[in-house]
């Protein structure tokens, strides 16, 4: 298996071997970052940052991540300040910066724009999130941060709680979960429910998934809470925006009552959804997950730059 | 010859025995960068990318440069993030940044500005473009390209078409052209013609210069077509705007059937001036132009920051 | 001493021996840097620059003392670009970034803001400005360049001019000079007087402090000559500010009749309290004022990252 050259589009992509392969080299990549503050593995490439869409998690954590493997980094972190305001398509920016950097990661509000960036580009393309499409990354450093903080992902109950009709993030993590052994609970407010042909789609391959409303009852039988943002401006009706927030603001005392084994996880930013006293409980998994998201961009980036090969550690 | 702790301000700066020498370290840095991913000639220099206005291949490319050569980079690619937000005056800002970097590239809306900065810093400052004034790196990149594509530049007939009297990339290329046995057809609607001034200086250092509205016509007799953007908010009359436009729209089937041998270049960024279906001909050397750009600035950088000595290659 | 580890929030935390030791630190990489490009002290180390506010100097000095250090920079110049547009709050970006870097630098309008991020991040936090409160790093440099320009500190009598009710960079600077054996001319309008608790304080600690609103009678004492902005927008009375604000410009004719050995000092950016015309007099030190804070800051990047030791040079 080499990942070598290819794009990074979306979590529907990897096989469970690649994801195991990734896991493994973060694994390691986190181990040499405790003893040495960076690598060579990528000294002289260069990375470019196209982000069309505000960001601190993605953007920061892969220039930090190509920092800490000596590479170099070049972009911008939004569109006004390139010649998008000069009304240049994606894909002659895509193209002309194909041709200055090694690999590029873009961020873009439209849905396919990654998969139109790869179209064009020689040098492999990361998909840092297409609007309400993908987030393929993110769904890699989900499952890195259940492993690390689980010790497995066989055989976990994992509960995903808020948008998961527009959410990105769960989007692209469903399709990584599905190559594991899990039991997959779907927590939404009815609106906001994971589309009906995803959920068809898993079963088909044989996923567990359950749907519920309520957040209390999945939190009792999970092993993993996942929570995310629920979006005001996506409720037709505000009065039902009114009364279902509040069944999805998870607290220290909720935790403490129902599940004190659980861990919980968010993909930042967050609103008002995980109250701030969970931030101090063992169970708040959502600063080590942000910072689990450089281990991971290391292993993709050393893996499609090829400088991991088939078998070969570094 | 030398181009040490010089700046670089415009196109007419340069002699011919400058041009091929800027041309050959660009090719030798070219070479060397099929073979390693960068060098480390510029190992510790930091460059100030200074952008007061919209840019993605002129700041990128530089910073690609300097990144390639090992050096660093620091600078904004907006105004409203500085201190100018709070009534700095250019000077000071230059002479500020002056204190921090080797060299400076600045880019400003206003003409004459990279003079001025060059007036108060120490440092070589390299002009990124000052509004409708010059932008004496696109003029060397341009040349570079018809040297890279053609094998030479000596004999050639070169179409610049487009908007001739507001566009800085002409104005600095034909300063850089005038010193080749090369025949100029100028290609633009009335309105937006080459200003004469230039033209008659032009012809009085022995250049053909040609005119024309008629692009079929020139790109029959053209080596090189040069296109540029035709901007509407130019023309008094939207009528005339309309009515010219299409003249102007370069397309695939007008290169298969005028001069299938023609070379394609554009300082990008694009509108509609070149149909998409020209992107796949090989003719269409507007990508591999804005590439050049990255060792053609290299070339620059190491030059003026005096890593590259008279006859000695590093 | 030792600074290893340490946060980096207010001009009132250095003891004098502290403030010694960081001033010869920066006065040796000064010395370096006149030889080398760069030094590899911070080689791999990752420095997170956090500006939520505009910013020329204070951003670009802290970045361009990290690359002399051999060290690499993440960040941003403004918060649209990160989720802070979507609702972020201060803790969770920095518990976020202290997750990647080695080290942060803050910028933010609110008081206590640097003192809040460094209550939630395990690496050091340094206050790159709280909106009225501090500004720490500019007092260090202000004060070393008081030494650089003049020999020593104390015995000195320094003039602080401008508003000095709200200006951050003399806040900072007064819990600095108060280790030294000098002398305070505070000159401002009566509206922008120093808060009258500070100059109590000062006092207590034997500092000795005069207040004056004549600028020329100050000058006329001055070792050194420390102007502000003075800004229009903090008068109640319009027709006070016009009146004042003369009072307030300092000349070059006004250098060489009242006071012709004065060192001229500023923080910049300056709008037109020091006329330009006193830039080319030797007294006129604030541009290798802002020039010495490469240095400084190099010297406390390389401390609190426990990259110089008790006693240990590098």
């Amino acid at each position: 298996m080499t990942l070598k050259g290819q794009d990074i589009l979306d979590g529907a992509q990897f096989t469970r071997e690649e994801l195991e392969r990734i896991m493994d080299i973060a694994d390691e990549f986190r181990a040499r970052l405790q003893r040495t503050p960076s690598l060579d593995l990528l000294n002289g490439y260069v990375l470019a940052t196209l982000f069309f869409e505000p960001s601190t998690r993605t953007r920061l954590s892969f220039e930090t991540a190509m920092h800490r493997l000596g590479g170099r980094v070049v972009g911008f972190s939004s569109a006004e300040s390139t010649s998008v305001a000069k009304g240049e398509t994606l894909e002659d920016t895509v193209r002309t910066v194909d041709g200055y950097a090694d690999v590029i990661v873009i961020r873009h509000p439209q849905v396919g724009s990654a998969k139109r960036a790869a179209e064009v580009a020689e040098h492999p393309v990361i998909n840092g999130g297409d609007g309400a499409g993908q987030h393929p990354t993110q769904a890699l450093l989900d499952l890195y941060t259940i492993r690390a903080e689980r010790g497995r992902v066989d055989g976990l109950t994992i509960a995903l709680c808020g948008d998961l009709k527009f959410g990105r993030t769960v989007h692209s993590g469903v399709w990584v979960y599905r190559h594991y052994d899990c039991r997959l609970i779907l927590v939404s407010p009815e609106p906001l429910r994971m589309p009906a042909d995803i959920v068809a789609d898993l079963r088909a391959q044989g996923v567990r998934v359950e749907e519920t409303t309520d957040l209390e009852a999945a939190l009792a039988e999970a092993d993993v809470l996942y929570m995310t943002r629920i979006q005001k401006e996506r409720f037709a009706d505000p009065a039902e925006y009114e009364r279902l927030k509040g069944s999805y603001i998870l607290t220290r005392e909720m935790i403490e009552r129902v599940n004190p084994d659980v861990t919980v996880m968010h993909p930042l930013p967050r609103v008002d959804e995980i109250a701030t006293d969970v931030d101090s409980l063992p169970n708040a998994a959502y600063f080590r997950q942000a910072r689990n998201g450089v281990y991971v961009r290391m292993a993709l980036l050393a893996l499609v730059l090829g400088r991991i090969g088939e078998g070969v550690w570094v």
